[in-house]
């Protein structure tokens, strides 16, 4: 690399079923890597551009179309393949760290592992949309249901979107595929207990990137 | 099959560039088949169903996103997933024919041929979302480019919508990309002249219709 090209930004992303604290984390996160000096980009899935919002939208609506596993999966796809070339990839080039609330392993776990699709072509069509982008670093946080539940029921009361207000069964699948995929990549991947105030969990968050920098 | 379930409908798709007179084709050779007696879908693409003509809205909105060829490929995938299992399939299992204005190959034409995508990555998307379907005839319109001309300037004046407002050589590329799929699977393709009154049209394919059937 010539001394005029700036480093390559790292690409931090929170992963987890729902309630977890996935939003209040990449916050915490983005705030600490700001103080430090650092240039950060905070961005969420499925959404980050105009496009990828529209696309949220169409996703998340109760009241929207009820959309099998495939054309989900499809659109969670497109929608990704908006946000990475319109804002993670020219952040990442320039030198920008991007931290993002869910990204490819949500589709795995969703989609994939709890809604009945092969983890194959769910990876199939993030090689055709966005070129197979991982991420350098995956935090997955695990907080057992109960916890979860009532982190859920103080933020929205009854109200739930429509993958939100799914089985407990489907969520079930969903932590324990989040687990499988840490355990078969545990360089990409690591899992904080996500147990505890806020600021307590950052600080596991922040211990766990120090670790991962220290190992690159 | 037992003589209790409905023998499987025909699944009949018009392909072509734009203005070639796909949807009035359609619409004549559903009428046609209806006046036998038979049960006839006639449906398009992008669209079909509520969530696809949802997804068609995003896709073609000149002031929408200005997608990517790889966002744009899995929209058009999401939308014909939606389409196939909502519609076409249920309405061909029950013994009903589905005349489609558009499907599978317009991606191949317009994302792949002239989008720059590669055809197995097209045909990825649809074998993933759609179980990789196919129409039983592909009737592809052939007519000359300044025809097409006078005919999208009779009916849009100045108007286009986003894709339909591309550059010539993308038309063209469109254009010969279809003669290229009807070459290389002659036996689901047929290439029909569409110059001349369109119930002149209507009789050639007529004409390319019986000859399929006889050839089943
Ligand atoms: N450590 C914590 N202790 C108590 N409450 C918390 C903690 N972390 C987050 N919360 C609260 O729990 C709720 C869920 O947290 P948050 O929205 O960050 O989770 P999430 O994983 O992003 O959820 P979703 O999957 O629905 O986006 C929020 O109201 C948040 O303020
Ligand atoms: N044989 C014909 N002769 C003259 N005009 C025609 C003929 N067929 C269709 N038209 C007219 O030409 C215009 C384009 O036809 P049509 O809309 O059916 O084409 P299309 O292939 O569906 O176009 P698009 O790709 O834009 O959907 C319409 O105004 C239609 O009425
Ligand atoms: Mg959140
Ligand atoms: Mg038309």
């Amino acid at each position: 690399m010539s001394d005029h090209e700036a480093a390559r930004g790292r690409f931090i992303v929170f992963e987890g079923g729902e309630g977890v604290g996935k939003s209040t984390q990449a916050r915490l996160l983005a705030n600490a890597l700001r103080a430090t000096g650092l240039a950060v980009d905070l961005t969420r899935e499925p959404g980050g551009t105009p496009g990828a919002e529209a696309i949220r939208a169409l996703l998340l609506d109760a009241g929207g179309s009820d959309w099998g596993p495939r054309a989900e999966a499809l659109l969670f796809a497109a929608a990704r393949s908006d946000h990475v070339e319109k804002l993670i990839m020219p952040a990442l080039e320039t030198g920008r760290w991007v931290v993002c609330d869910r990204f490819i392993d949500s589709s795995r776990a969703y989609q994939g592992a709890a809604g009945g699709m092969c983890d194959d072509d769910i990876l199939a069509l993030h090689r055709i949309g966005s070129a197979g982008l991982l991420p350098d670093l995956t935090i997955v946080l695990r907080l057992e249901p109960q916890a979860t539940q009532t982190r859920l029921r103080a933020r929205d009361g009854d109200a739930s979107d429509r993958i939100g207000g799914r089985a407990p069964e489907y969520h079930a699948a969903v932590a324990s595929a989040f687990e499988g995929f840490a355990a078969a990549e545990p360089a990409r991947f690591v899992i904080v207990e996500a147990s505890g105030e806020a600021e307590e969990v950052h600080g596991r968050v922040m211990i766990a990137l120090k670790r991962f920098e220290h190992g690159r």
